[in-house]
């Protein structure tokens, strides 16, 4: 990007990083485990068709007029139902606004907070989709080291504490169910001190949840936000995973207040979402049972889950560790911290064994950690995981044989 | 807007303005000049309906599933023959992205630019929706003044010559065909002009021209793009105005380079826009005949506009001015300087008549020009025109003579 007339959040943009892999994903010689994509053979796809064929046909012509920033009221009170009854947290239809999926709602928040150089408190590694929100906004970055029970919070407190004028940490970006990337959850015990945190040091948490309800293993923990009161956890979540992706449908719930903000913001983003996918949304929750629909999709996930970890376990070398996620799409492998796993992809493992990752760097804001990697389990075909895998494993087993650490 | 944490962005945001002037323009006991709409009797929904159901009946579960940031290849082709065909500049697919309505368009075209304090030009008046925007992005503002040939070009070159350094303009936004919110259209003196101005004092132009096909009266001009050779000009269109505003689809014309990095932003801003709408636009291309469609629609608002002319020829004061576009959605009235219409419309026009409009205020920058505002033609039931439009006039009437100029 060389163009001297453009703003400098683009010289240092990494979509061109995420642009490479998307190719590289895409090419079906490779089996990638780089995707993100939920598997197209669960969606609804009559159910949803329906509910298209329903919403356009039965709301002409207002279903192609203008209407709501927000969103549609009856849709955002069924979503403030089955937030009350999902996520511990009395949420009203005023509590709700649909936004162009989980993407958007962040992009949202990050320019309601965010002025320059302030600080922004985020997970590492953590979503790169959100860093490439968050580098538009040039902030100041604490990213925080998770532990296997999610992040650390005795850094977190460090730096809270130390950092109390102008440079004070204003917003916290969290993934707190199966985090994407390394698939780790935060603890009840964590969730709760996060949530009085915030109080105590006047700053607000973004709960991004895509994730949460795809859980295949042990109990829902509760969410950050039913633990506060003091309306600092603005939750997001999405129905690209539960449902279908290109619907572009996600919510923010939050309070009134901070939502008028944010539907402003919206208005001036791209005014509304689509009314005919909002409208079929609510017809799908009016005659369909979403519930049902993510239990049954749950074995699927589960198996393919199962799956990839047995192949781990039963392929991978012992200097190659690996986490084991209880729900979401994604586990995170770590090789010795002498192994670049960039340059291992692109050198050694696309050329001999045509896999893909997505290589730690791309999902550190400073890409100083080089030697781990997110694999996906949700988007690759079933009887590609054990194969791949294997190949993976035998591919670092050779390599770290040839290359012995120093 | 009192949160100490927000963003400035968000502290004098117009969005209140707008949401309150929305409230106003909604209530069914007003006659709304004051909407910018479509008229929702001349969607062709049933057509449209046809083409959602095919597009999310023939593609599951792709129509789904996640694709590419830009939209899909046919649908950039199609539009890009659209454009070569009526825009008179050789585009293909690869010139061509597809945005969340021409809102998201300007978005992502301001965020490209405009670091906080770069040099922008804008028309005096301007859209507002374009304003709340470029209030995000914290520009230096250089309001050029309309003429009714267009925007000021003497004022222009001397403002690009007096300001060469960090100052310089880097952006200029235009909607050259019966302007948002005065009805004007630039001269093809003008336009040819502008193109060159852009190349020799290295700046962009943001040609924004989402009413330019629904024309009422003389004929078309050619488009600024279509005088660029060196790729200053970015061409920025929507399907809101001439199909149904809340596909929310638009697209941006221009060079490869130029939009990859637009893409990055999109991906960033909401991954892509919502593959159903996308499909059904790619079926109603492929299906129905869009020129055929807008033929149709042009009497309708051709007649609107007439009455609005005629009405405001036969009932207004001659102290209150109007502008007599051959096309678009609106036209700009001005009182004499002493009036305010903001203050007029709150305290006697919406009191006594009922009436509401879009004051001059919210359509500049400092909001120092009061005594004029824009008249929605579009969106007011056609019976509705000539008794609003005397109401309007007698009330003006009225206050004029217990209120002479001072």
């Amino acid at each position: 990007m060389t163009n001297h007339n453009y703003a400098s959040r683009v010289q240092n943009h990494n979509s061109s990083i995420i642009a490479d892999l998307l190719v590289q994903s895409s090419d079906p010689q490779n089996i990638s485990f780089a995707g993100g994509y939920p598997d197209a053979s669960l969606f609804p796809s009559a159910d949803l068709a329906d509910a298209f064929q329903h919403a356009v046909a039965d709301n002409t012509p207002a279903v192609f007029q203008y209407t709501d920033a927000k969103g549609p009221q009856e849709l955002r009170e069924l979503v403030a139902a089955r937030h009350a009854k999902h996520m511990g947290y009395p949420a009203t239809a005023d509590d709700i606004i649909m936004t162009q999926g989980g993407q958007q709602a962040i992009d949202l928040l990050a320019s309601l907070f965010l002025d320059a150089g302030d600080g922004l408190a985020i997970e590492g590694p953590t979503y790169l989709g959100a860093i490439s929100i968050f580098e538009n906004y040039a902030p100041k970055y604490y990213e925080i080291p998770i532990e296997t029970d999610g992040i650390n919070l005795a850094i977190l407190e460090q730096q809270l504490q130390a950092n109390r004028g102008a440079d004070r940490i204003k917003l916290l970006y969290l993934v707190p169910d199966f985090q994407n990337p390394t698939g780790i959850t935060i603890s009840v015990a964590k969730r709760q001190r996060l949530a009085e945190l915030a109080e105590t040091y006047d700053f607000y948490i973004i709960e991004d949840a895509p994730y949460r309800e795809l859980r295949y293993r042990g109990e829902h923990l509760p969410t950050l936000q039913s633990f506060d009161t003091h309306h600092r956890v603005i939750y997001v979540s999405s129905f690209s995973k539960i449902l279908a992706p290109s619907l572009r449908i996600g919510y923010i719930c939050a309070s009134p207040t901070i939502l008028t903000a944010v539907a402003g913001l919206k208005s001036a983003a791209d005014i509304q979402s689509p009314n005919m996918t909002l409208d079929a949304l609510t017809y799908y929750l009016n005659h369909y049972d979403i519930d049902a629909h993510i239990a049954n999709m749950i074995p699927y996930y589960a198996k393919k889950r199962q799956t990839m970890i047995d192949a781990l376990h039963k392929y991978m070398p012992s200097e190659v560790t690996f986490t084991e996620p209880e729900g979401g799409f994604f586990l995170w492998i770590t090789a010795p911290a002498s192994l670049d796993l960039n340059a291992f992809m692109y050198d050694v493992l696309i050329p001999k064994a045509r896999i893909v990752y997505i290589p730690s760097q791309a999902q550190y804001i400073h890409g100083d950690v080089a030697n781990s990697a997110r694999l996906n389990f949700s988007a690759v075909a079933i009887e590609k995981i054990e194969p791949g895998i294997r190949l993976l494993a035998e591919t670092f087993t050779n390599y770290l044989t040839n290359h012995p650490a120093e």
